[in-house]
């Protein structure tokens, strides 16, 4: 019996966990955690008996408490609350599948409780890796990504040793937009961009898909998951999204993993790592109705969101963060319809320019450095009239 | 310093190999074994200085004896030759490169003197896997699979665990007449069928590749040394050749290996295990370049070959024998002009169709088998006028 607390149970990420969970009698859930979505963490609570539920939001947390008054769990509330939930004694592996620098802390606080995490957080690393791969090797603790490129170059390395590595190829699908110029891109709306051809994911990841600043996030995040440099890892457009990603040795060998796109394939492989099951119902790859897979350059003009990642992943220190902190204001301005859709890149880049670099930054720095970016892209906004 | 012998140092695999020892001073080369080619031979002898090498062709031994009087290297002769190859002391790896099933006898008593096997020679597993895999296990010896198809899966199940392997994908080119019907196929000439699109091969070895029959004996191979049964295997027609193999696992997820279609890659893996180390010069796959990757269905009626080496991997006993001397006869004889192409796999199916199954034969049993597949193909091939 696995014991697991899901930090964001009620996301894209939080929801195909427990569908996992569900699947599986050796898996148990023994916290989970909201931002407020309180009706369907409620169901959730019903059918998975965790002992422990976080809701972010105070006064949702107590409507919550009162609603399942007739349930042994125990509800708590806010930061406090998602790190007991992330450092609970019983928890043997934290899911972190919140979206959001939120994630940090309390991935933080699970590491040093010595837990093992599911990372589907791609803040933490992409913000903070400078302080949590430390931490990791000084607890002990295994650190398995839940993202499907990096799950996949995780398998890709599995029983091979880091020294042989020539580079890492990841694969990016290249979005609704693939193909497209900038010119081509000035009316984009939401709804346009949140057609994803191949996965289905949270709104927040199906822009950041649109605009490829996800690459520019999983660039940084493979970086030091697998303490690769920046420029070891080439992205490759594929847009079948079969192949989830590569990895080259010195030989001249690769190896790849593939695999229909369903994010709860790499989902249950870290929650049996170093176990493989069977995935009930799995979608298996026919190679021979597949019939072709492609690969394109990415157009790093259009998508330069893409290559302002693999910039502020080279600078280092706090530009990760302000890459990071831009964009999330950005996406959620443009899904307000607020502003247009190339402003997302427009905005990071000057976020970045206007930044002051910090190196080595500390919890503190990181967070007062999203503050402060936030601060500057509203200000930005207004002056250059976007909204 | 890895001490290696080479068995079969004259052909494809054989000099490939010699190409990969003198691109590293970690290897050394203790014995070299050819079947009558003294003159390359010769010249072998005097650039990697081995203590012992042997002839198969008596004659042509005392002849080499007599041209390297010079060098201190020791010249033996015959099948007792070749054993004592296989098992000098000084080899730690003993490289099984020679075609046929000469192979098989030398290779047992490598594994019985300790030495790791570094498999090139398909018809010691096809035919004899049953006696040799129980000796790889008894003597603990590495058995380090070199062709390129058997490398990739031995690679994509590194660090992996057989029982959770779900099927094994077995790619193939399809070879030169890929695309073509059994009516297009009756004139062909040897150097049509000689034209391989992607490797360069022996001879022996493209035309197995053009019928499609050498897929047969490596699903036989494959099914030895993966432990899978023939029906987890499935040939997947891949005309690129970059993908040199996959594993799918139970949980849907697939595992392969890819790299340019140069057979050193796989060797040097072989001889360098569980190590990767630098190719000098390789050529690196550029996903950006090939563009794309497809995938078809074998025709199993065009090259029903393919299908016969199943069907003789799942009666098993001496019928992959029988599968096997027949096609070596047919393609000797096609090579040589004196029947179809189109006998080859025709030639095979009568001598399957004639053939009393042996279960679980002797060594002795195997070589009898061969031999007399070899008498009654030489009848069938007079009795219908083929010749």
């Amino acid at each position: 019996m696995k014991k697991i607390a899901v930090l964001g149970s009620t996301g894209s990420i939080g929801t195909q966990t427990l569908d996992i969970v569900r699947k599986h009698s050796e898996l148990k859930i023994t916290a989970l955690t909201a931002g407020s979505n309180i009706e369907l963490l409620e169901k959730q609570v019903r059918e998975f008996l965790p002992s422990l539920v976080c809701v972010y939001n105070e006064e949702k947390a107590a409507k919550l408490r009162e609603n399942i008054k007739d349930c042994s769990t125990k509800v708590v509330a806010g930061m406090d609350g998602l790190i007991a939930c992330a450092a609970q004694a019983e928890a043997e592996t934290v899911v972190t599948a919140m979206v959001g620098m939120i994630g940090i802390q309390p991935t933080i606080e699970a590491i040093k409780a010595g837990k093992d995490i599911a990372l589907a957080n791609k803040e933490t690393l992409v913000t903070a890796g400078h302080l949590i791969m430390p931490l990791i090797k000084e607890k002990k603790v295994s650190l398995l990504p839940v993202d499907s490129e990096h799950s996949a170059i995780f398998q890709s390395l599995h029983g091979e040793k880091e020294r042989d590595v020539h580079k890492i190829i990841l694969t990016a699908s290249g979005g609704p937009f693939r193909g497209k110029k900038l010119s081509e891109l000035t009316d984009v709306q939401p709804k346009d961009a949140l057609k994803h051809p191949n996965w289905a994911m949270g709104q927040k990841l199906t822009i950041d898909s649109a605009t490829m600043v996800n690459k520019g996030l999983e660039v940084m995040e493979a970086a030091w998951l697998f303490a690769v440099p920046i420029d070891r890892i080439q992205v490759v457009v594929h847009p079948q999204s079969i192949i989830h990603s590569m990895v080259e040795y010195i030989d001249g060998s690769v190896l790849a993993q593939l695999g229909a796109p369903d994010m709860r394939l790499p989902i249950q492989y870290a929650l049996f790592y170093p176990d493989r099951t069977t995935f009930p119902g799995v979608e298996r790859l026919d190679f021979i109705s597949l019939s072709q897979l492609t690969f394109e350059e990415p157009d790093l003009d259009t998508f330069y969101g893409l290559k302002l990642g693999c910039t502020a992943g080279r600078i280092g220190g706090s530009m990760p963060t302000v890459y990071n902190a831009a964009n999330e204001w950005a996406v959620a301005e443009f899904l307000q319809g607020r502003i247009a859709f190339l402003d997302i890149p427009a905005i990071i880049q000057e976020a970045m320019r206007h930044h002051q670099l910090i190196h080595n930054p500390s919890l503190n720095e990181i967070l007062n450095t999203e503050q402060e970016t936030y601060d500057f892209v509203r200000g930005v906004a207004k002056s250059v009239s976007l909204q």
